[in-house]
């Protein structure tokens, strides 16, 4: 009879209308229906993108909508600037060099978002880059970066500004279009509140003018077959239908309640998580704290993948231990998707009671308090 | 209260079961209790492929899982033949010709099954050929090859026989390690009654030896990847974890069943099927027909397009038309994965209604005394 509760940074819970919306009888593909069913989905995906270009959808998890993002605008040797500032950084960077690109670093300390003046300085000294690959939260380090700055940058030049918002789109802000971000990649099992298997990619037509000069082989993902096939409301592959379905209806939940009303929320979300670890005497890790994470500095002394399997083995809550280098130092609770202010009461009430157990010495019920306060006052 | 049958050539219907599997709450896949589904899957795979090597899951359609077969064993102007003998031949070759290959296409007229003689020939004349790309089942003319004499040319060599098996597998018989098939792909929509979504990719030990050869960018597809997190029932990025917990149901049907058994009740479907069109005077396509698929020629003066736009819009029957040359000429009845004997009845007697009022000449009840015979004597 233990419940399982689940605050990871995706998958994020599923909400059971849109398992049942899934779980439908299977429809095939190339019927009016179905057709019907994209092309509703294909606008929602534009209110969701804060956007007037298309968004294709791939069968895939969001790596393959990145891969996309490399693969379809650049050729072998183009400069391009990559932003690392954690894993998710890091994953462009590991595309990137797959691909045969020539990657520029622009590493950022963990937990920092990046500097506009640096980026300003290194798009200056290399008038022949590209492209500029960043992320809107850097989920591996729970920090939110200053898209709007950075794209001002690459907005009226010949360079893309990528941006992986797969954890972040919903939560975080992003005008796509009035920003002038070229390219937004995001995947459904975030804010989506979707199960893992469909990634997306918006483009707008900068990027669109991109696509004919680059010479990397793709096939899968082909973003100049998927957009003919988009202006009919089709794939050029067979689509994941099932998900496809549930997206219908994840699209209609997160439009009927606004998407400025989430960001809203969310950010309301941060700000309790951050006040609750404050409460505990714990340190909030990033320096610019995502609406999407939080991460949260483990007590010296105590390794944060004991509090993370803790929490799960014992009381079946999932919350994320840091990755890479970070992975003993930090834990991190999301509040994105479907999560809402009680999970974090009772993620925050087993996570009381796991420090304790671990010897750590905090006054009981302070976390809940800051909770109640930041959600209530 | 019009109800809906499928009985397309994938997506094929998904049962209950499996449907209720995939609505399951959602689960992080970094967990003890996810690992554990996945070595279950992982294993189950293993006798669904009739294989000890490992089987690759990927959240794609099985599009994804053919350029991997490409981008991971071949580099630029490797010289592969390719069989061709219908769409899904083509698409071997679009994707080879993306990748950079030197493809030689062994053209086979559709409906025909390749001639082991002329791909003897071919590989003698070319000895530089570093892989024959063919198919199990071409769904789009509903016709089997014969891979067993195929990979009797390749087995011994150091070529690779790729073989997509993506309509066929499950229906029609593949002994992959017994008949030494290298690469074998498929996908979740059609014997293994799932939604679209999920592809499979198995690879033995020779297609191994060729991944560190390979000079073709990969990122999102890379089996050298795959691989190393396979061995440790993990996948390099997020599984499609709700179509993997369907996967598991859709495993224990198929192995409850028995493929044996499964590979002899397809056959005498698609025996059945055969017997139903030439009752009706109707000439089955394919010279070697398919466990999978049956294609039927339409009537002559009749357009298969509206054979098949009428089953669908006037009595809820999906059916296949023709792809490309064939769309006009011929009709295909799936008898895949969940369709069964009853399927097929309640399909010919809605066929028999719309061939009547379409003025084609015939005796009612002929084609269903057909399939009775065939089920039951």
């Amino acid at each position: 009879m233990k419940r399982r509760y689940l605050l990871t940074p995706g998958p994020s819970p599923v909400p059971s209308v849109i398992r049942e919306a899934i779980s439908q009888e299977i429809m095939h593909h190339r019927t009016d229906e179905f057709i019907q069913i994209l092309q509703e989905v294909n606008e929602g995906l534009k209110y969701i993108f804060c956007t007037k270009n298309p968004v294709i959808i791939f069968a895939s998890s969001g790596t393959g909508a990145m891969e996309a993002s490399v693969s379809n605008f650049f050729s072998p040797n183009d400069k391009v600037v990559i932003i690392v500032g954690g894993k998710f950084g890091e994953r462009w960077l590991e595309i990137a060099k797959s691909f045969g690109l020539q990657p520029l670093v622009m590493q950022i300390e963990p937990g920092f978002a990046p500097s506009t003046n640096e980026l300003k300085k290194i798009l200056q000294d290399n008038p022949d880059t590209k492209g500029v690959f960043t992320t809107l939260t850097e989920t591996s380090t729970a920090t939110v970066f200053d898209i709007k700055s950075i794209a001002a940058l690459t907005k009226d030049k010949n360079i893309l500004l990528l941006v992986d918002a797969i954890s972040g789109l919903i939560q975080d802000q992003l005008l796509t279009d009035e920003w002038g971000v070229d390219v937004v990649v995001s995947a459904s099992q975030k804010g989506f509140m979707l199960p893992p298997g469909l990634s997306f990619i918006c483009i707008n037509k900068k990027a669109e003018s991109f696509l004919k000069n680059s010479k990397l082989p793709k096939y899968y993902f082909d973003l100049d077959k998927a957009l003919k096939a988009y202006q009919k409301n089709d794939t050029p592959f067979t689509p994941a239908v099932s998900l496809i379905m549930g997206l219908k209806k994840s699209i209609e939940l997160i439009k009927n309640e606004g998407l400025e009303n989430l960001w809203e929320k969310y950010k309301k979300m941060s700000l309790a998580t951050q006040a609750a670890a404050k409460a505990l005497g714990l340190e909030v890790f990033s320096k610019n704290p995502s609406s999407s994470v939080t991460a949260i500095v483990s007590p010296s002394g105590l390794n944060a993948k004991d509090i993370v399997k803790k929490l799960r083995k014992e009381y079946g809550i999932s919350i994320a231990a840091g990755q890479g280098e970070l992975e003993q130092r930090i834990f991190r609770i999301a509040h994105m998707g479907w999560i809402n202010e009680q999970d974090l009461i009772m993620c925050f009430s087993l996570l009381e009671k796991v420090l304790k157990s671990l010897g750590y010495k905090f006054n009981l019920g302070a976390s809940l308090v800051a909770l109640q306060k930041s959600f209530y006052e």
